[in-house]
């Protein structure tokens, strides 16, 4: 079966999984983490057995080299030439990638010029596409982008109430990202539910990023990250929404450059600005347990803004028959999704304590009129659907 | 009767109304506008008489010196003494004023302090204060605060996911504007309708600024501006909400100082922005009418988001009973209002095509389970009513 490597490079990481389709059978996964340092930490599974190595890895060449070692090493592939595709993870496609795309030297230099909207991620995804394609050159490489999914959001939606012409010039507008996630969620939920449950899903992708998206009809029709992915949740050191005169204000009484205004709501805010305790949701939950009051506040203000956008959307979708949560918060936290969801009785969202409680596919009372999941995301899946998609046409 | 007189001062404005207390009859009301001009207009009614003449005025001081002259003169007060108490608009009220509050040379300070804030209007509402003062020094003051009624929303709904320092040091936080009208609407609404009618409302402020409210049990409970009056909706020029990265994006481009990004949101943006046409919803409705396709999307992306934040604020509220439509738009926009609605009924919002079409009082459909209703606003009798209860604590 030809084999179709999934690639999701970060600034300091790189997951890989290596599908043989179209069975979607994972044949090998891992990571490598810590690139850049001498104790970076390489881990992959194949047939059942963990393995794990440290070495110092300068750059993210070496990592795709100890990457390409791994495969043939371990036996999962006996030839480069198995790998028929790599579908790579990019962030942004901007207003030109409406869909995946085979990589070309014109398409690299698109992502290059997007890194402007995307500086933390375009630059590092083509890092990974640069190294695999010096390792296997004989690959085809596919860029799967975060953005794509949401092309299908209206201009009513995507539109902000900005002159013109930044839209024209720099192509301002909302693009939306974790499009991977949102769209496995949705293709998950039309496997295994009939139409009165597909056609109008809300999708909350729970991490340290965070999004919501409103799919109907299979389709985004809105999400809650914006031009950047910055907009919409209260995220782990994201602050989501603001009123947008807040950063001229703190530039001029703190004296801040544009970049350091970005930094601080990029990199300071969120959940760990708030509570100062930190930017992932166990520790604000477990800090609330041990009675600390700016937790407390922190993930009532994380909870409240999810319930915010949930409710927003059921205009957009004209009601709501499912509601998902997915992502690491989303599939692990039964409080969140309970404190979340105990807003929502007026809409007909009503949980089962216990299937809650274990993380169940179904977490929907008997009597709750919209159907509550929790479902494993997989955006790596997604990404070789798409690359043997574009591959095959 | 006690006479109390309802000011509202703009930067190049302003406007009375007498009232005969407690039964809020208007005894004389007007208008001074363009103070600082050679070809100053002011206008008054009294006892059905319109009066209108044209000077020059300079400052505030002048303004109201014309104003104390056309009371006496009219004849709708015979001695300055029969005006017991002037309340006056006053935008922010930061975190010190939860309440309308008699003004003393503390609050003017505080007023003044606040401007930092709300740089465009608590400076003029203090022109308006210290003219009075001068002019009628025997009549107590109140500062009536579009932030007040807003005091009541939650910690959840009010905190940004800020570093929580600039909590601390600025007060930065959702504070809410438009506070009279929305009080004003709930007060008719609670008048007029019983019980399950008045719980759970929503309130659109559509003027030039705009704002939705979420009211629940007579208590502000969420609103759509934020620590200014920039956030939320879209406006005549104000951009509403955007992806905060977009100003740091601006800056960086453009080469644009913090305050030349502030200009570009709040004078340059919203309808204006987008449609190159107007700010005013009239002029934006003709030019789509005659194919214009930018006036088109301006309208689109506005109705979108007075959408949002009434489906949003279902869920502050747990459901809905009663929405309302007020200010120069949300009282005299029959199209504005259909396309809201469009989109709201499964929220069980169905409106009369005729009865929106006359702006009749209710616009509801026989069977709209949702009251829909247009409400011309008040916000002076608001402000007689808070300077009276002041004035009698």
């Amino acid at each position: 079966m030809p084999k179709i490597l999934s690639v999701n490079a970060g600034s300091s990481s790189l997951k890989f999984k290596l599908y043989a389709m179209p069975a979607e059978d994972v044949v090998i996964s891992g990571l490598v983490d810590r690139i850049g340092h001498s104790d970076c930490i390489f881990t992959y599974e194949y047939q059942g057995t963990k393995h794990k190595s440290v070495q110092a890895v300068q750059n993210h060449t070496e990592a795709v080299q100890l990457v390409t070692d791994a495969l043939l090493d371990s036996g999962a592939i006996r030839d480069k030439s198995e790998i028929v595709g790599i579908g790579h993870r990019v962030a942004h496609g901007g207003r030109d990638y409406t869909q995946s795309t085979e990589i070309t030297p014109v398409v690299q230099q698109k992502i290059d010029e997007l890194s402007d909207m995307s500086p933390l991620h375009n630059p590092v995804n083509l890092l990974g596409i640069e190294a695999f394609e010096k390792l296997l050159p004989d690959a085809r490489e596919v860029a799967v982008f975060d953005t794509s999914f949401h092309s299908t959001i209206p201009s009513k939606a995507y539109m902000y109430a900005l002159p013109f012409e930044y839209y024209e010039k720099y192509g301002i507008r909302r693009y939306g990202f974790h499009g991977q996630s949102h769209q496995y969620i949705y293709s998950e939920v039309n496997r295994r539910y009939d139409r009165d449950f597909s056609r109008k899903i809300i999708s909350c992708h729970l991490g340290n990023g965070a999004s919501v998206c409103a799919i109907k009809d299979g389709k985004s029709v809105n999400t809650s990250m914006g031009f950047t992915p910055l907009a919409g949740l209260v995220m782990g050191t994201r602050s989501g929404d603001v009123d947008p005169n807040i950063l001229p204000f703190l530039a001029e009484k703190e004296d801040l450059s544009a970049a350091d205004v970005r930094q601080i709501l990029n990199h300071k805010s969120g959940l760990l600005g708030l509570s100062g305790v930190s930017n992932d949701v166990r520790d604000v939950l477990k800090a609330e347990a041990d009675g600390n009051k700016r937790a407390e506040l922190a993930l009532q203000v994380y909870v409240h803004q999810i319930q915010t956008y949930i409710a927003a959307y059921t205009a957009d979708l004209g009601g709501l028959q499912t509601l998902v949560f997915t992502a690491g918060v989303g599939e692990h936290s039964a409080p969140i999704r309970e404190r979340v969801c105990a807003a929502l009785g007026y809409l007909g969202v009503k949980i089962d304590a216990d299937a809650n409680q274990d993380n169940d596919l179904d977490i929907s009372a008997a009597d709750s009129r919209v159907k509550v999941l929790v479902i494993p995301t997989n955006e790596e899946l997604v990404i070789a659907r798409e690359t043997e998609k574009v591959l095959d046409s």
